[in-house]
């Protein structure tokens, strides 16, 4: 049987990688085999274009470029790892997809929307994920957390990324954005308030995942 | 008045480069002012990724991943470099354009064409080439042309990249790939016999821009 394809989505530091670490190992202990991975990259080739992608100099470029190298990412993402493992009846769980697209090239950057309908067809189709969490924080409380994980060196190796150094504005055009993705498709999206502590969250996030796919899966 | 958008196809080492050298130098003897450019590259996020889509030691990836790659740096080179130039009136000569994507990706890499169709819509349309011109000539005599200029240092930072280092079926089925767009569009394409000495090729050039584009634009 195929396994299913979750996404997590969501601003800065509202928890996506942490609550995607949660879920697999709550899967496993249920007997679900899980596969992490993350966009852009996942991949050998996706990973080389991460570095491209996330370089804060790279000369400027509009929404249409960034959205093709994204897509060029994912394609290879989901030829070589994500199609494979579902593939194997692995559950995918992926750290940003293709709402990300939308959010931070379509809306806030300003890309039509059926640019990336279209991209969708041409790439993503029909690895459309199962169930998309996303994960909503007020954007001051998200930059806040992404800012101390680089101070505490939590995580030391992250730095400032191009998106991350972009002004409180447009981090909340992209919370407005995530939550109308998730009121226009509500049979595929769940909005979880992400301001809470990581536990509190993550109950809501394993109430998500039974609710709407074990009753399916099992 | 708008410009006119002319464009060299043709293998590796068919002398496009040159013949658009020769060209824009005949167009300016004859009053009309030209900008010369390439692909990939050509506005400095595209020549960014040009580095990224010719070198050697990136991970393998697909057809379709590597044509999103170059539609990446085509949008930019045409947002910021053809578009303007053709708006301000200049004539602009590209080394390579949409047929070089169609043969190596599409028909030597096995990507659909109706994908690059709709990457065209979305991407180039409306500025498509007034004329392009595909020079034609058997792989083994380009290959040697490319792999001379290295050696006698013509072109010292030219290293051979990934396209030039596949084997000779691949080149002879670029070559079959560009007669047969030639012939496919006659009124966009001109195909010129490019193994005879660059004056003579440049004769047959200048010949089908008079013909072609002066009978309108004068």
């Amino acid at each position: 049987m195929l396994g299913k394809f979750i996404t997590f989505e969501g601003g800065e530091g509202s928890g996506k990688s942490t609550q995607a670490r949660l879920l697999s190992e709550q899967l496993w202990r249920v007997g679900v085999h899980t596969f992490i991975t993350r966009e852009p990259g996942g991949s050998p080739f996706a990973e080389a274009l991460r570095q491209v992608i996330l370089d804060p100099n790279m000369p400027p470029h509009s929404a249409l470029s960034e959205a093709l190298l994204f897509y060029a990412a994912r394609a290879d993402h989901l030829d070589n790892t994500v199609r494979p493992a579902l593939n194997s009846g692995l559950w995918v769980i992926c750290d940003r997809f293709i709402d990300s697209t939308r959010v931070y090239q379509g809306i806030a950057g300003g890309l039509p929307g059926e640019v990336i309908d279209t991209l969708n067809e041409m790439i993503v189709s029909p690895t459309y994920p199962d169930l998309t969490i996303i994960l909503d924080v007020p954007a001051e409380l998200g930059l806040g957390r992404a800012h101390s994980r680089r101070v505490d060196k939590v995580n030391p190796d992250t730095e400032a990324d191009a998106y991350e150094k972009r002004d409180l504005a447009f981090h909340w055009k992209l919370r407005d954005a995530f939550r109308e993705i998730a009121r226009a498709e509500p049979q595929r999206c769940v909005l979880i308030d992400a301001g809470l502590d990581e536990r509190v969250v993550f109950s809501e996030v394993w109430r998500a995942v039974q609710t709407r796919l074990f009753a399916l899966a099992r």
